[in-house]
């Protein structure tokens, strides 16, 4: 066997995602482009903020000796300082470098947090609908997702989560604002999450981590805020990355932090930078985190963001979808009208438009549309989720 | 325990490592950084080449949309086939677009390729003295190093590899020109690894790959030109990255290639895509990306370290160490005067002078001095190199 058994089989489960992906660009190929309505993918289509361009334009012109050099394995000081001071602001604890490294994206910093803490076969709880990457972010390194229900409305369901913790849990892994549903916890849930693994920790005679995937903290609407993980239990990491808030998803650029108050966080912090090392990442690309400093406070425009979420949301409530107008990110994750989100997927297509079926995010009965799309796209989508929904109410 | 037994072991291990570096940051805070002679690390010292800087900032002034967008895992298709372009310049072959997986670097690529090839357990044949982060490496995909000793001139001891092909082997993994050795396999070595391979492969009746990990194929010395795997084997691949003859290291820009006639290729490709994805790198950070088809020709000024490497060699060998000078990479590896190199290494260091135990390559009885400095730090270093060499001599 040419490629390793595990990789093989993954390929060969990939395949229906790739047919859907190669069925939507058949249809771009047949029909254009332009009407094929695809909402598939969480691309941000906004450009980076002026202020990004401005900051790279100035980097390209300096000429400070050893700006793409070899730097310590966490990242660069100053960066890191930067990231701490904004933490700061943004929780009530004070934060200094050592409690900040920075990675090749979210994507790498959930592989270093991961590879630091899991011995083969341990745990870590995920509340569903959920992002299914982390299955083989967690396998990289013999951890085993425990997926848990969320309620209906999404929100946590905390019988659920005590009820899945054993011997074998390590973590609890949450992200808020959620891809695919869009939802945030409020303050009072995190809290809430807290006290449960507090209790939890002291229950099994080991602690159990927090991690919170956050790329979509500042795409948020409606005046929401979205809580503060360090604020509410002390054996808790933040994974992060620029993808989303600065439109910078090719760059790979991101940072991992630990809560000031961990825990034996002198050793966790040293696993974490052994592990950007060792994981083949060395550090995170040299030029996003020289110009970072300066962008911390910036994002792209999320009032577009907002505007397409209404838009959306208020076009297919009056077709009858059942809409709740998620509090952040940009997907929508509404029920799908018949049991079988596979086949309600397959008639979107029909009309050109191209969603993913919740199952693939462990939420059947539901689909994923990805609003990060031009304006005009989703009022050219309108009426052909009319027409769907029509056909399923008979 | 709260790191992960694997890592809270391995931060123990490399703990000899660290005391070096805090010796070493120790010594340049109490004598001054320009009278500590730092050769400890592979970090270039040139800048990188004019057109690089110039092709950065044309980008950075360009506003064409998407320039930070996410893309395929596997990278831009205009870079991937810029570098089968390179390819097909530098190997018999005709390389593809799909034959290409742009990379975090190196140590991303391979990553990407041990994940794609290597079920648990099976095992990697590695000539030492070696780069030993490959020991990471492999374990992250539950790979198992089989280190063979190389000749003492550190040519390939062929029967030592075929000693070492078990119903386990997977690949063998080069690294020519090497580090920490300098040295560059011949054309008639690489002719003769492919023929082992071949027949080894047919005796085991399985796929025994060739992994050629390549970051300083461009930094050659004397006329010596670096044989090419893909000419010499069929199941083979290259890895290698930007970080030297661009002098891009902090960038992580890399690539891992496939030899076009490859078995199963489009599996394995395949593999290599979704791991390139999975492992969490998602994509080579894309900026690096789109300059790169502008520079796959250029390099650092290569006569700049043959200057470095003829001043150190010269005035080592004046001084009695048993030196050859190597044809590649900025390192030389030379036998100590003394059976315990750590002594050595440690002897030196009261002199000022920053080296590596050939222990930590798995080449005992020599250190590693990596010549990527200011020609004034050579200079400076000589006279100590001297004393600690008579101080030996009795």
């Amino acid at each position: 066997m040419p490629a390793s058994k595990k990789i093989q089989d993954s390929i060969e489960r990939a395949s229906w995602i790739r047919k859907m992906f190669e069925e939507g660009s058949a249809r771009k190929a047949k029909f254009g482009a332009e009407n094929v309505f695809d909402f598939s993918l969480g691309n941000p289509n906004l450009e980076p903020p002026a202020k990004f361009d401005q900051a790279l334009r100035e980097l390209a012109q300096s000429s400070v000796p050893g700006l793409h050099a070899y730097m310590a394995n966490s990242g660069l000081p100053e960066t890191r300082q930067a990231v701490a001071d904004y933490l700061g602001r943004q929780n009530r604890a004070t934060f200094t470098v050592d409690d900040v490294v920075m990675t090749v994206g979210a994507g790498g910093g959930l592989n270093v947090v991961f590879k630091t803490i899991l011995n083969p076969g341990e745990e870590v709880i995920i509340p569903g609908p959920y992002f299914v990457e982390y299955n083989f972010y967690l396998d990289n390194h013999q951890g085993v997702p425990r997926v848990v229900s969320t309620k209906p409305d999404f929100s946590l369901d905390f019988g659920a989560i005590a009820d899945a913790m054993t011997e074998q849990t390590r973590a609890v892994l949450i992200n808020s604002p959620n891809n695919p549903t869009g939802n945030v916890y409020d303050e009072k849930e995190i809290t809430q999450l807290g006290e449960l693994l507090v209790e939890s920790s002291e229950k099994l005679g080991r602690t159990i981590y927090l991690i919170s995937d956050e790329p979509y903290r500042r795409i948020i609407y409606d005046g929401i805020t979205v809580a503060s993980i360090f604020d509410a239990y002390q054996e808790s990491f933040v994974v992060t990355s620029f993808s989303k808030d600065l439109s910078l998803p090719g760059e790979r650029i991101g940072y991992a932090a630990v809560n000031p108050a961990m825990s034996d966080k002198e050793m966790i912090c040293a696993g974490m930078v052994l592990c950007n090392r060792i994981l083949g990442y060395v550090n995170a690309p040299a030029i996003m985190q020289r110009i970072l400093p300066e962008l911390l406070e910036e994002s792209v425009d999320v009032s577009l963001y907002k505007k397409k979420r209404d838009l959306l949301c208020d076009g297919l409530a009056s077709f009858g979808y059942e809409i709740k107008k998620p509090g952040g990110a940009f997907y929508l994750f509404p029920p799908t009208p018949i049991a079988d989100d596979v086949a309600f997927v397959a008639a979107l297509q029909e009309e050109n438009i191209l969603t993913v079926p919740g199952s693939g995010f462990g939420g059947p009965g539901h689909f994923r549309i990805a609003y990060c799309v031009e304006d005009r796209v989703i009022e050219k989508a309108l009426p052909g989720f009319e027409r769907v929904m029509k056909k399923y109410q008979g």
